[in-house]
């Protein structure tokens, strides 16, 4: 299986890393920078006419695709091997998150505020696609996605191994920004129509809302996700 | 000149306001509870067969699309006399923000967050549409958007005001969360690509950065604003 990435951030950043591409688009005239890069690294390339790249690549390409292995998931039990437990980590798993621009908004987001792990289920849920990695701006390939077959299941495991889960719902009485960051935490972020489904509610130690004070009264998942990992960072560094 | 908005969630939050319909379109044998509360306003409805309805609406409509007057923006000097400075409200300068969607998100974590106006340049900005409205969630009903010609002169009429003005920009020393609150606010916004312009950034009083951990080390301008206006907020609740 592969999968194409689309666009110039998106490619600039499966170059930094060592991911195997298969094949490399690039529209003529255009792109001299990669054209280069992809040179020096012996990539199998195929330069289109303008024409022929629009037929075959549809959406905002910028003159670039790259064809690259299928981005891999990990098991939560590789995860955890990985992973320094010493360190407080911060995760977050997505509930019933199934837009993949969130989805590449929320791993965008996490990456740059230093979140160790995104925990994604393997029904109800957006994708990995090219657009995923797209909308991420590349993050993704900086981040690891752990999928797992039942979120309730996994919240347990987390707790056993020392993690606090955290829940977010707009019926809480405590705000996001007690949560205590000298421990391992795994939030949960909810999705935007249905919020977090009541089961993990109760399965988390906690629940925490972010207070609005507007009269729509509703954030973008990837906002929410945003305020709150960027505030348990704040308190990380200071 | 009138605008649709398109979409359940922009739609009921226009039904809320006195914004005068000039128009309203269903598709038929759906949104039962809007079309009661259509007659109820005797607005004046057409009801469309779904081929109809396809054909003359592109995009997400779910079934419903209302035709308004258009949005009004407001300029600095109307905003200025609505405003109850001693409150320390907080406004929000967008600097090249030219994506609607982005826009529209912006407005929405703006309103959230209890934004006092968001000013926009006439020039170099993407414009309100239906689009920014329904992106928004129906929140620009809510938020006064202040549409000004010089965005360096309206730093300088703000400062004139009362107002302390903050850029937003990776290179600053100073971080995000040290922003006082118990004075009026101006936080400029850049775009993602370029950031705020130079010339703003020697013209604010101060510059503060969203410090970041990642390798990617960018955030969507809809994130960078909620990370800021919820701190602000926080603070101003704590």
């Amino acid at each position: 299986m592969s999968v194409e990435i689309y666009g110039k951030n998106a490619c600039q950043e499966i170059l930094k890393t060592k991911k195997s591409i298969i094949k490399a688009y690039l529209l003529e005239h255009s792109n001299q920078d990669f054209l280069n890069s992809l040179k020096k690294k012996n990539v199998f390339l195929e330069v289109l006419k303008k024409q022929e790249f629009n037929q075959r690549f549809k959406g905002n390409h910028q003159g670039i695709v790259l064809e690259i292995e299928d981005y891999q998931t990990l098991s939560l039990e590789s995860f955890l091997e990985i992973i320094d437990i010493s360190q407080n980590p911060l995760l977050i798993m997505l509930d019933g998150i199934t837009d993949v621009h969130n989805l590449g908004a929320i791993i965008r987001t996490a990456e740059a505020g230093g979140v160790a792990g995104i925990i994604i289920p393997k029904h109800r849920s957006a994708k990995i696609t090219g657009t995923v990695s797209k909308i991420s701006s590349g993050a993704i390939e900086h981040m690891n996605i752990i999928e797992v077959t039942n979120l309730r299941n996994t919240l347990e495991k987390l707790k056993e191994r020392g993690f606090w889960t955290v829940g977010t719902s707009l019926d809480s009485d405590e705000t996001y920004d007690k949560i205590f960051v000298d421990k391992p935490l795994c939030v949960v972020i909810g999705s935007e129509g249905k919020g977090m489904s009541k089961l993990l509610k109760k399965v988390v130690d906690f629940n925490v809302k972010i207070p609005m004070i507007g009269k729509t009264n509703s954030l973008n998942a990837s906002v929410s996700a945003g305020i709150i990992i960027f505030d348990i960072l704040r308190k990380k560094q200071s």
